[in-house]
């Protein structure tokens, strides 16, 4: 194509996935970085990049001269320079030098956050000891102290766990000119992230909600989409789109966020350029990070960013040691595992916790992630793959509901024919008559909490199964439970009977067995070998006994 | 990580995505090519690539001193070089010049297939008009006279429709010293593609069947998987696997085959390298085809050929005339479609019929792929979108049959439910005690041919939803039919009460319009928005109809 140029400030591993990204649109990618031969600049043969670095204005003035559009993969770079250039030709640094000096002082950044009304956690300015203990004294420990500058993975920031470390934290206001500032601290459950980009006009695309799991400060796991709610990752969403709202210039970003456990959402930071928590994007979205990221800068449409996997998650490949034969065999076994992608960055050392490539694995649904995930944990370097179990877990796809605790003893079938194929799911309480509320909210949510199918049993005038039905754009089946007087007959023809608009599947009285088996026919693909086994073992069962029957005679 | 560099014989696109592929792996690959900056060699900057001639054994040998291992993006290359290089370092050739001498000449091909009774069509050298007549007289006309060598993207082959033509071709025997062979004609229905990747110790990686659709001899659109039966899929699948493993070294192949109406597979030809027809495995598998090539002549693991979406489509973007720009709209409009990746090959001049960039389309169902696909075929400088619907037929997603044709006036209402939602669907008579065995073909069958819900409606001793439910992995979901007699209580209880094992999801008597609301709900996601507008709907007519009763009064 017939692309603009693209300049870009720093040449890492992000500026690699960018390049990458670039030959796929034919978009030619300069680099200034001060490394001759680091991670970007190893991946375009004709394009003569700039040795030097991403700070040095006369440098990235020359960079300039080269190309059509500027843009980073770091936010610690030279603002001054770009706001220069900005004015020469406006609209050539993407995103605007404003939105980047914003970003790059992570304390301006909050008090940005703040001024638009979004969810952020109480700050403020810290210079000395005495206003540290101020502010422990006011809000309570542990407290963030940040580094308004220059901080990032992890660097930066220190946790102050009481009064007696906040005194102690005299020498690093002394070493650091550029200032701190204090964050009251959020106690969070998970930590969240998404990806938001922007185009030239101001239009947003997100994409899903992730989950990140950091270790030694560092991103070690991302998980996509995060193991939430779907209410929880709408709002998540809305959090990261407003917050890029307010920023100007094109570009993607990353939004961190905090969930607490009543379910609130807290902005931790925002990165202006495409992010660690974002690789997954690669493998599983329509477009990725980097791509839309070049379509945004350079003015092309913006990317679909919706998921075309069931799910994914992302291992991040650190240094153990300066050794990097430590990682060979890392890489080699996860290229073993099915739907793992690796990346491997070119970088020609290893230091302890450097970023060296990562990991990205696709698959179907949770339980098979989990599998694969824990191959790829169990060969990092120190890495267990029991890990896999308590990062991820699987919500219930069906949901066992019966109106008495009295039907429990016919219900415990579903469960256990459930639990035999593996299929995850949850088993309650609900009854139409005596907690109509309790069953309206049930039926309301079910969809957004990720169940599949809903089995709903009770007997005499049976409403539970029509009811739930009324309310769920889920299928709903129906076991009519037998009690003193008619046979079941009277749940049966209460389940069945139900009028043109709400179907009920229903399956004969008392047998919650073939309830559940219904449940799994309807989950379908994942669970189809198994059905077909099933079925063959009913076969042999069958075949077995009139063997006994042939063999011994009717009369034994 | 501490790869093996990999040489590549030939730099044009496929050498691109290979270098692409490497890039990630930590690979470095050395190009030979004529042309300096060749779609390959614009992608890595820190290698120095060869300029030179692919079939210039000099040259192959200077690049054989600079790389471990040695490989093609071609076939058409020198065979004698790579056979001295093979003997010093054995097993430094992949696939082994062994195997690229037999795929470079098509009629050596031919034999060797044919040696190992390979499905493939009659075939036999000619090499003058008489023994070219000779065929005709004996297999009829049309037939297919092919050049040994240098042929491909339907160069090199020419459709001899009578004995005229068959004179005619005198011109060509004089002006191809490499001869020719003649193929009898196979009057196929699809042409199918698999791509099979071989490790160096042998073993064997499919990925899916895909469709592929010419114009004008060359590749147009390729479809994955190819709408065809899941027992076509896996015959082809093990035509394709067979016939790669009776080659000898690593690498990827792909393998171009026939079908004929009446289901049979025929081998066309085999490629020794990656394949137009592989390229939807970047976005659409777990592992591209570029990658596992140099996955498998490196001695890494080999990956995953699965599917990692439901189904793909690949549009080749070719030269309409000597300008570029002609093509750029084509880019731009394809980057607006969801699911749509663009691929640029760098070419900087573009010729009628040249292969300029592909665009890959993923998709959650077919009538999704469908649309996305025809935006992009809207998009070719002279296409049209209408192609994509004769392209790709939606297979029945539900299946509806009835015991009897007196049923149909019942099960109308089912089918206007599924027309309304947009399923596709198939609607037919299948009779429990009249059709004993088209039951049971109907039964086994559903689940290969892509159907995923089946409705079964019957009257009286209705035995077809339970004798089907017993036959198929599938949700069976029973109609009773009510008769002269019991008001459909009989039928009911027929289809209701299933034994333990074999569940039948029975909806209420006649009540067809609530087996195909079941039915949707069953189908999920796509369908979840659509059911609950329509639930929203039903509820606003109810409110309309007791508003009117309210306000005109009870009365009246």
């Amino acid at each position: 194509m017939d692309s603009k140029i693209v300049g870009v400030l720093g040449g890492g591993q992000l500026g690699r996935m960018m390049v990458e990204a670039g030959h796929r649109l034919g978009m030619p990618i300069v680099i200034l970085d001060e490394a001759p031969n680091g991670p970007a600049k190893q991946l375009s043969g004709c394009i003569a990049h700039i040795d030097g670095a991403f700070k040095d204005s006369a440098k990235i003035k020359e960079l300039k001269s080269r190309v059509d559009v500027l843009t980073v993969e770091i936010e610690h770079i030279d603002v001054k320079a770009l706001y220069e250039l900005d004015k020469e030709a406006p609209g050539s640094i993407q995103p605007t030098p404003h939105t980047l000096e914003l970003i790059q002082d992570k304390y301006r950044q909050k008090v940005h956050l703040a001024s638009y009304n979004l969810p952020i956690s109480e700050f403020k300015q810290v210079s000395n000891v005495a206003s540290l203990a101020k502010a422990g004294g006011e809000w309570g420990y542990p407290l963030m102290l940040k580094a308004k500058a220059l901080a990032y993975d992890g660097r930066g920031n220190f946790v102050i766990s009481d009064e007696k470390s906040a005194h102690d934290a005299a020498s690093m206001f002394a070493a650091n000119p550029l200032g701190f500032y204090v964050e009251r601290w959020v106690k969070y459950t998970k930590e969240l992230a998404c990806m938001v980009v922007r185009s030239i006009e101001g239009e947003v695309v997100s994409y899903p909600v992730v989950e990140t799991v950091q270790k030694d400060n560092v991103c070690h796991v991302v998980l996509a989409p995060a193991c939430v709610s779907g209410s929880i990752l709408e709002s998540a969403k809305r959090v990261a789109e407003s917050a890029i709202a307010t920023f100007s210039g094109a570009g993607i970003f990353g939004v961190e966020m905090f969930l607490t456990e009543a379910g609130d959402i807290f902005i931790n930071e925002i990165a202006p350029r495409p992010h660690n928590s974002g690789h997954y994007t690669m493998e599983a979205c329509h477009t990725s990070q980097f791509e839309n990221h070049l379509r945004a800068v350079s003015g092309l449409p913006l990317g679909s960013g919706a998921l075309k996997v069931p799910c994914a998650a992302m291992v991040n490949i650190l240094g153990a040691s300066d050794s990097i034969t430590d990682l060979q065999a890392t890489m080699h076994e996860s290229l073993k595992v099915s739907g793992a992608t690796v990346h491997w960055y070119g970088k020609r050392e290893s230091r302890n916790g450097r970023k060296m490539g990562h990991v990205t694995i696709v698959a179907d649904d949770v339980a098979q992630l989990q599998d694969r995930l824990a191959l790829v944990l169990a060969a990092l370097p120190g890495g267990h793959a029991d890990e896999a179990r308590w990062l991820l877990v699987q919500p219930p796809s069906v949901g066992v509901i019966m109106g008495s605790d009295s039907d429990l003893p016919k219900m415990k079938d579903a469960a256990r024919i459930l639990e035999q194929f593996g299929v995850p799911f949850e088993l309650t309480i609900v009854s139409a008559h005596r907690t109509p509320d309790r069953m309206v909210d049930y039926a309301r949510a079910a969809h957004q909490r990720g169940i599949k199918v809903i089995i709903a049993a009770a007997g005499g005038a049976a409403h539970l199964p029509g009811m739930v039905a009324s309310m769920t754009p889920l299928p709903v089946i129906g076991v009519p439970i037998s009690g003193k007087h008619l046979d079941g007959v009277d749940s049966l023809h209460s389940i069945v009977q139900m009028p043109r608009g709400v179907p009920v599947a229903t399956v004969a009285i008392d047998n919650s067995t073939n309830a559940a088996l219904l449940a799994i026919r309807i989950l379908g693909p994942p669970f189809l070998e198994k059905m077909m086994q099933y079925q063959q073992d009913m076969k042999h069962q069958v075949l077995e006994k009139a063997h006994v029957l042939e063999s011994t005679g009717w009369k034994d």
